[in-house]
């Protein structure tokens, strides 16, 4: 019987091995892999498993920032040498006893964010915003089928799950008076997946048949947005405060390389796109992966990924298009995920349609945004091998109130 | 005779001594102080000055990452030292002997940029762009004058003065056609002023009076900008491909401390601030500083950084309200600095109108935006003391044709 065996109840795990950053009580932090409820030393598999000293060497280390510094080739060789490892029988004594539950670690951010770009790839979401927002207009700018918009985020500000996050305080809009400052009153979430960066590309220009070489894995991102300070300030570049003072992500990094199961086609094309984004002729670049929403505990949404109109690929190419560089630990982000069902809405602003249509939860109560103490946790699912599913690392956070 | 008058024609140089990454031919970058036409190691002369160890230990290194972890006291502790030092009669002859002229080194980026913000906090280029942008609405959007606006830029595409800028591509709009692909047709320039920040402050929320605290230093900063590119993105989440592609800043970083004879008093405020942003009982946090922008050696524009409406203290104090750290490295720009006269903008959308009016330049050549091969110097000068002018390092970069 191997580790993976020893330590998963399903298969799956040894092959999917996600990537963290963690710490014992006594010790610095390493870069680890998570199998079932414990978690292995990524450099001492290595060992055992007789990998190259470079591929060891990128990961004895804190985080991922090593290893997302070299190239495709290295990250296959170093994902592949960790399967090898948990699935060796003869080498399963003493990975498991080496083995620390996750009870006894402290998590990490996975790696150094280097920029930060948040994406508003999903046209369901970009619709529902638009006619929140803009009623009696169009909800789609002209721009939208065009190209993937996108801002860069406050890369400082970008924490690991598990993370409390302040109320905000800002410049909150009023009816027929000045703005008012104070805590926000439509603190919210936004379901998102996050695509972790890596092999540098000084010259930027990422073809979309290149996207694999740059995409190293995936986490679930909670981009916190602050809706009444955002809708005062955003006018004309864009979210400023009403995001910068926290993003939540994942612990655990999910290689790319785990998800081939879930690929699926994105959602038709119904403009002409430059050829830099035309992935008519690509492989395809979306996920099946759903997004639950889980608020203290109830399931309040099942947002679908898959959905989402701009592949990850598409917004790759995009943002470096002009040229922008890409450094390893770059990070972007799909934007909100939502599906066409109210069930599948990936933030409170859409579930709750502005605040005017309020959600009742299982106790009774009805909700409209955040309220001190509100835990938003993130759970992600992916179709796996053999039918199977693959579960990404959770996001969490507490709402705690302004300091 | 001291190190400072054997090394600068002009007493202000040794009260100045702003700071850069230099190497020589041989060497790996060090942190230095420029004087005159050359550069000094700053840990050398610490050294020289009797320096505590720690100091001394933040200046022996590549560039300014150390020494802005520290405080403000350990930056003033710094800056006298180095004073100190080239205002020493006994040890100007070693000091001059070590003396590496600026022709024989090679100059990086004086910081590694962690956030970048880039503000619109002059109210001239506001209006002027809300005119060009959106004729017959009012020029400032109903926010502009309650809060500094401001968006965040690409850390990772700062580079230093000298850097060559390919001219960015991407989707430009067409009149009555769908936007087409190609190279910028209206590559343009911002002069700014940018602020070096540093002294971590974990959790945000920095006063007005506690901004001195923050801001280590200036640097003149040219945030290059697609105007068609930006033009077709930039709704509603702000400007993107449009600016990323390159920003350029001074490789000498002027501290804080220099720059006390240049304060003045900001423009006069007609709107009411929230307490936050109310600075009318705070000391000047305006500079008198006039940034030349200079084309192939043709200065065509001079613009007065005094006439800016949201001051460097406010932009801090706002950035950090919502809770927002900030790291050492984290950087922000002022927004495109222009005067209410043609002669004083900060950017060629402003001095030709949207280019509906022609600059003549004095060869008689009519010029709109920029053309591959342009070089565009910004110069700043600062009130120095005795009525002197300080000189700010220079920043300049050369547009050259589409990668």
């Amino acid at each position: 019987m191997s580790a993976a065996e020893h330590l998963t109840t399903a298969g799956l795990g040894a092959t999917h091995l996600p990537y963290g950053s963690y710490s014992t009580a006594a010790g610095v932090p390493k870069l680890g892999v998570r199998l079932g409820d414990h978690v292995l030393d990524a450099a001492a598999l290595l060992r055992r498993a007789g990998a190259a000293p470079d591929d060891i060497a990128v990961t004895d280390t804190a985080n991922l920032d090593a290893l997302l510094a070299r190239d495709r080739a290295a990250w296959d060789r170093v994902h592949a040498g960790l399967v090898h490892a948990v699935s060796d029988p003869a080498a399963a004594e003493s990975i498991v006893a080496e083995a620390v539950p996750l009870t006894e670690v402290t998590l990490h951010l996975p790696f150094t964010v280097a920029d930060y770009v948040d994406f508003y790839g999903n046209e369901f979401h970009a619709s529902n915003v638009g006619r929140i927002f803009r009623p009696g207009q169009p909800p789609l700018t002209p721009n939208w089928k065009h190209l993937p918009i996108g801002y860069h985020g406050r890369a400082g500000t970008i924490v690991p799950s598990g993370t409390e996050v302040p109320r905000p305080r800002g410049l909150r809009p009023e009816p027929d008076d000045p703005p008012t400052f104070g805590s926000s009153r439509r603190l919210d979430i936004e379901a998102e997946v996050g695509f972790v960066l890596g092999s540098p590309a000084p010259q930027g220009q990422i073809p979309l048949t290149a996207a694999a070489d740059h995409i190293f894995g995936l986490v679930l991102t909670n981009d916190w947005s602050a809706r009444d300070i955002q809708a005062f300030e955003y006018v004309p570049l864009g979210p400023f405060l009403g995001k910068s003072f926290a993003t939540s992500i994942a612990t655990w990094v999910t290689p790319l390389a785990c998800l081939d199961h879930a690929r699926i086609a994105p959602p038709q094309r119904d403009t002409p796109l430059a050829d830099y984004l035309d992935d008519s002729a690509a492989p395809p670049w979306a996920f099946d992966i759903v997004i639950e929403i889980v608020l203290n505990g109830e399931v309040v949404s099942r947002a679908p990924y898959g959905t989402t109109y701009w592949t990850a690929a598409q917004m790759l190419s995009h943002m470096t298009v002009n040229g922008a560089t890409l450094r390893p630990g770059d990070f972007f982000a799909s934007g909100t995920v939502s599906g066409p069902e109210r069930g599948q809405r990936g933030c409170f602003l859409e579930i709750t349609w502005g605040g005017a249509e309020p959600l009742t939860l299982a106790d009774g109560t009805d909700i409209t945004f955040l309220r001190d103490g509100d835990e938003v946790t993130l759970r992600g699912k992916a179709s796996g091998p053999d039918g199977g599913l693959l579960a990404l690392g959770e996001c969490t956070g507490r709402v705690v109130s302004a300091r």
